[in-house]
């Protein structure tokens, strides 16, 4: 692209779900388009259908492949066959292929360098499964596709308010046994360098919330064999972080303004506060991944399909944050492409001269 | 009292921390003596202390016990020898003692009927606990001191929420085994009941959350063999109860502005969410005992003592809420005092004459 537009893949998600109404209201604004060029992974016809359903005006222009993008349109990819019925608020398996089937696209399309982020709209956790698609979850799904090895995060965002969680979403008896040292280091590490290049802060403070209530966290706690330890340990190797705290006194004194990032310990304690404070209107983005994704943190809200009430602010937040992103970790790519050498004294050399590290050759120090 | 004023019982709590920066605050407002009569169980030395290093102004008047209270004035009781020692923000038994101390006068005046309900200032839970007084909470005391057999349920308040939680304070990884269906019932109905007498809803609606993270929620979790049997059953017996929700979706949705009462599964998950919202505002209220008892949320808060920057609201808050349950406690008790007689028509009788029902012959219905 001549322009530098930054491409925004998008996926239409549950195509019975909400996500054609936000991407449709957040893409009326045609400012949206001076900021990135969007490409949806979906349907022209089903988004035809989404957009004459709620009275909506937003146009689109059909494309093949994000190479043949149009960066002052809203470009639409079909993804899904033509024939693909729309139940607003049904949960079926054709809704969720559809989503898959578009998520699937994309991953074609990073591998052949043609699209630079990845937002994605909401799917219905129970139906997207299947034998074509055997993930549960987007992120699940992309960590194979395209996570090179490497292991994701997810990082909720509202403004300055980044929350992660060091266990996933599992049933709270299985929490206590699945808070390792192990994983609480891994991921303590993962969260602090994605706050460093995916935010650019040089030195993020973490605040580690504790699993037990205040009053409980005893002798032989937790806190004191797994969480204490790890912090201990991570302070020493550079990374800021702090606590244990109860997460309820840590949440009524608003300590919280404090840290670049808060780890919950298991996924209610990290959403429920994070939700109660970002109504809804917080994004997720999937750190540790080399395609930049986010998400807005909704599901594909069934109750409310094809009503017009949804609110575009969160979709609208997630392509921000992705472009945000995206920039930040290019300006830490240029910034460190191109590293000065490391220089020397010589001590055994008496004539003050400044020597250039080699590393190519054998006297290095 | 001719005057009719509700007399508040406050105890002093742990005199190195906060209680008493909070209390005269909030009686350096004249207005506050026309709403009730406060007395205060402590001693005037250590107020006076308190006073004096925060340079407040608050005047009250020393007197032997609440039958010689003074309705005009902030009232202290003695309950502490002059020569305890006040260090400021330091954990020690001595400033413990004094806490328990008061409230065990308290329970003394209670039983002689002299006052009507009682806000505690805050302890330390860490040193409250002691030969003299084997208890780690203040409700606990009074559960056994004044319970007459009943338990008791705190209930977390902020303006029309208000939140209770199933399992007490306790390490996370007990909690699946202490939810029981027998539990979750009594504090169903506790909660339900104490809304409709103590906060004047005649039919409260209470949402009831889930155990686990919404994926989480599977066939064998503890959503199905507990929480929803409970709330089925519990429904057909007339409490209207609904769930159980997600916490993040609950919250992220707001939808706890529809229901009187929030039933959480354990205490975190309670307390994080309360306090997010509350922002150290909210009050604890002691439901099911026969004395009303209330108290603000925050602990002894030992690193701020003496600094005068503690914002009272949530003292205040405090005393408003004691009032207005007692004073509703009151007029459900005026208006179940006398009910009418049953009456009823004989059937075997033509003459369409109404008859009362006699409790005390053996015709009864």
């Amino acid at each position: 692209m001549e322009d530098n537009k930054i491409i925004v893949a998008i996926t239409q998600g549950d195509i019975n779900g909400v996500g054609y109404e936000v991407i449709l209201k957040t893409f009326d604004n045609p400012m949206m388009l001076d900021l990135c060029t969007p490409m949806v992974y979906g349907s022209p016809k089903v988004a035809a259908y989404h957009r004459k359903a709620m009275d909506l005006n937003t146009n689109f222009t059909i494309v093949n492949s994000a190479a043949d993008a149009d960066s002052e349109k809203l470009n639409v990819v079909t993804c899904t066959a033509d024939e693909v019925k729309v139940d607003f608020g049904k949960a079926d398996a054709e809704a969720a292929k559809a989503a898959s089937d578009a998520l699937q696209k994309v991953v074609e399309e990073y591998h052949d360098h043609l699209v630079d982020v990845l937002v994605t709209a909401p799917v219905n956790h129970q139906t997207l499964c299947s034998d074509a698609f055997p993930f549960h979850t987007q992120h699940g799904y992309l960590e194979q596709a395209i996570g090179e090895g490497c292991k994701s995060l997810a990082i909720y965002v509202k403004d300055n308010f980044r929350m992660a969680s060091a266990t996933g979403n599992m049933p709270l008896r299985e929490v206590p046994a699945a808070l390792t040292p192990e994983l609480l280091k891994e991921r303590l590490e993962a969260f602090a360098a994605s706050l460093r290049t995916d935010f650019g802060i040089d030195a993020p403070r973490i605040a580690v919330l504790s699993l037990n209530p205040r009053k409980a966290d005893a002798f032989d706690s937790e806190e004191e064999y797994c969480i204490r330890p790890v912090i201990a340990e991570e302070a020493r190797q550079g990374i800021l972080c702090f606590g244990p705290f109860a997460v309820d006194e840590f949440m009524g004194r608003e300590d919280y303004l404090h840290y670049d990032g808060v780890l919950a310990m298991y996924h209610d304690q990290g959403l429920a506060v994070f939700n109660t404070l970002s109504q809804e209107e917080g994004v997720v983005y999937t750190a540790g991944l080399p395609l930049v994704r986010t998400a807005p943190i909704y599901d594909a809200k069934y109750e409310v399909v094809g009503k017009g009430m949804m609110d575009e602010a969160s979709f609208r937040q997630a392509i921000y944050l992705a472009l945000d992103i995206y920039r930040q970790r290019e300006r830490e790519r240029v910034a460190h492409a191109n590293p000065l050498r490391k220089q020397y004294y010589d001590r055994r050399d008496d004539s003050d001269k400044l020597k250039q590290m080699n590393t190519n050759t054998e006297d290095e120090l």
